[in-house]
């Protein structure tokens, strides 16, 4: 692909200085059509060292307000992000609706120096590229402009510009090891990095191949094509975007209505069996934080179902400095303004340690399906980006545990009015509650659905019969504990 | 990809008839809302022999009226076929907005097939990989629905049904030397579907692998699926897709203002040039026909430039039984119903031929432009379309030649005149013309544009300075003859 496209040729002074002029007064014209049309634009800025991509940046950006646009600069992985899954430190940094976010270096750079560094193998590389086509497609089939440069010299340009710098004490700082390698390996590297834009060269996010040869006239071909992707984007308000099949392999599950709920222990053996599986798990626990195995536990269940007090018997085994509980409400704006999965990505544990889902990611295809806060096309994808996300967390070496809590329409009822009858539990009812009731079968049906497309053999679902609470948190303990003796 | 795929599971009888009575009533309400939206709907079904796919179709098109439907099967290829470019037979066939084609077997079978039996190489078979990527992306961008269907079977039930046929006199005849073939090398032949379905594999245009071994089964997936997509398709009324970079080596061409036009040739000099000229062609055009090189020749110019007369000075040194005039005019009802470029794959040359066009493919970025025929978007999609499209003949083999008649605006409206006096020539001259005239600037600012990304190395444009005709014809003619000599 680098090859095949074509020298293009710098225009002469005047007439760049005129398109350059042009085409920054339409960015920053449009920066309030993207606010309007809550456009979230992500621009990939990768290439060649010292091919000016920082520069180009730099030039970008002025002509945008600072309240509307964000930079990164992808250096060295932190501790942190070095205990996070591959797409972590770009997934977090995705923009917001009618906000720009531009990263110098990104996962473009990542794939192909672990590579080209055998960092990866061959296997590793593809599974990868695979994590990245996903990544991108999440993105622009929900609703993101993903631009993707690929800033292009030559090896000799690339030479000269590296000796510029090294002669010079005050920049001599600014020529990494990597860069002096790069150009070394020149050809090398221009194979890896056209494999890669071939491989992820997509119709909804192409890349565009910038010649940096002059610095003003890189400039404007970026700022050309990222006005022209811009008038693009906004012309689309609301696609529907295929529905993709399955590929991922599932597991049979009953329907809900074939679950049985009689099940019942008795006090004696609860508390026996409670104190020998919370001891284990917490053996478990510190064994998990040795071999450095992240742990995501999901929650989701029918309002009073006993969610709580089924966690609250995970976490008193647990050593408080390797868990995390998230309670997930409704998103806050600053949420709501990004990808879905945004919020969840922003909450993965680190490599040893356990996060607890209170309700998770599941709402895109249970409240939001019924309660119209996305569209049809949205939640009918998202059982398929919800597999992927998992995929990702699993391949990364995760132990994804999902529980589903269950009881019957009755059993609900009761505890609804135990709990208005009983003042200290008050808080625990709304009027959101009984209008929840309302739809049961509606929920039904989609959790049905769910539960179907969304247990997959590394991420199954598993049902707690909780009409009677305590036999519940005992399967919850005894799954969690056999789904990570499994994996130890 | 076929391997990640999980064996779906057929369900019981009773909920697989309720679930097929569905889709069969969802598609039949469907096919009026696809004529009502004018969508195209390209159903290609692919996959092992054997696998069902005809008797799918046979049960598909039960739910359409036979008005918005057509079938074609792709058997082997009829000798002009065979004298076309790889993909003409697909793209001729088409669907038109409003209607289904359905396809029973495809491009995949063969450039898969094609590379397995050796007949393709390596390099060759990614040419094709590609071709397809882009004729798939051209439809899709251009508004189409494309659902690709694979049918899958095991190698067991493959040899099964084989054998089954073969038992029975009445169906023997249905085995194929070729599905043999494939039932012995099963997993080779696996192995080349995967890749090619992973390549393939588009965020637009996505596989679905049909898990074929119960018939009734096959069915309802392919109906679930295609309910799915047709209603996902139905609300995207007008898409702007991403306008992609280009990527083939482009020619250095002048603006219009910048082309001389005081050339001028002699009257003697004119007749002996045109005499050995027009002898040297009939030459060539013999070569090319032993030779089976296809020639387009592609003319475009002001009105009044003096196409017709240019055209004639090149037919008349051709043998009549191996060349096509085309003259272009508005499209027809029922090419407007497809994608643009339909109508010039309709009238491409068998190898040996040549083809002439009196104006072509470039009314999308001319008069389709400035008369808001098309939308921005597909204006400016379209260079690239158009390269793509002159690649995939030059590709094939083709010479393609393309002529931009120029004039000045003095010359225009002297022959204007000179037309509007002369009662032979009345015809002629049209109140449009006036009025093109008048658009005069617009157009030369689209002209510049689109010979300035259209001048492909492989296709570039070639500028006549027609102030005098006769000029412009020998230059023609000299053109022609050299492009002629450089393939030859």
């Amino acid at each position: 692909m680098i090859r095949d496209f074509v020298k293009t040729e710098c225009p002469e002074d005047d007439v760049l200085k005129e398109r350059l002029e042009t085409a920054r007064a339409k960015l920053f014209a449009l920066q309030m059509e993207i606010k309007e049309h809550r456009l979230p634009v992500l621009v990939l800025m990768e290439g060649y060292g010292s091919a000016g991509k920082g520069s180009v940046i730099g030039k970008v950006i002025k002509n945008i307000d600072p309240r509307f646009f964000k930079v990164f600069t992808m250096d060295k992985k932190t501790e942190e992000e070095k205990r996070k899954p591959f797409l972590y430190r770009y997934f977090v940094k995705i923009p917001e609706a009618g906000k720009f976010v531009l990263l110098d270096g990104g996962w473009m750079g990542e794939v192909t120096k672990d590579k080209l560094h055998g960092k990866t193998d061959e296997e590793e590389y593809n599974k990868r590229i695979h994590s990245v086509k996903r990544f991108e497609r999440q993105l622009t089939d929900n609703g993101y402009l993903v631009m993707k440069f690929f800033f292009r010299i030559s090896e000799k340009e690339q030479k000269k510009r590296l000796n510029h710098l090294l002669e010079d004490k005050n920049t001599k700082w600014r020529v990494s090891d990597a860069d002096l390698w790069e150009n070394k390996h020149y050809d090398k590297c221009e194979e890896a990095f056209d494999h890669y834009l071939e491989e992820t060269n997509t119709s909804t996010a192409p890349w565009y191949i910038v010649d940096s040869k002059n610095k003003k006239w890189a400039e404007l071909q970026v700022l050309e094509r990222m006005v022209e992707g811009i008038e693009t984007a906004i012309q689309n308000s609301s696609i529907a975007v295929p529905i993709l099949q399955n590929v991922f392999p599932l597991k049979k599950m009953p329907k809900l209505s074939e679950v049985k709920l009689d099940k019942q222990i008795e006090e004696d053996t609860y508390h026996t069996e409670l104190d020998k599986l919370q001891k284990r798990l917490g053996e478990l626990h510190n064994e998990l934080y040795r071999k450095k195995i992240p742990v995501i536990i999901a929650y989701e269940g029918w309002d009073a179902a006993g969610k709580g007090g089924n966690i609250k018997r995970i976490t008193g085994a647990l050593d408080p400095r390797g868990f995390e509980v998230h309670p997930i409400a409704s998103p806050e704006p600053h949420e709501k303004a990004r990808h879905y999965l945004w919020r969840f990505w922003n909450r993965l544990p680190k490599t040893g340690h356990i996060a607890i889902f209170d309700r998770t990611w599941y709402g895109r295809v249970m409240v939001e399906r019924l309660e119209g806060f996305c569209s049809e096309n949205d939640w009918k994808r998202a059982y398929n980006e919800m597999n992927e996300f998992e995929r990702e967390l699993t391949d990364w070496g995760a132990i994804v545990v999902k529980f589903w809590v269950q009881i019957d329409k009755d059993v609900q009822l009761q505890r609804f009015t135990d709990r208005q009858n009983t003042p200290e539990k008050q808080w625990k009812i709304t009027d959101e509650d009984w209008r929840n009731r309302e739809k049961w079968d509606l929920y039904e049906e989609a959790i049905n659905e769910m539960i179907e497309k969304t247990s997959t053999e590394y991420a199954p679902w598993h049902i707690l019969e909780s009409n009677d609470k305590k036999y519940a948190r005992i399967q919850a303990l005894k799954i969690l504990i056999e789904e990570i003796e499994k994996k130890l």
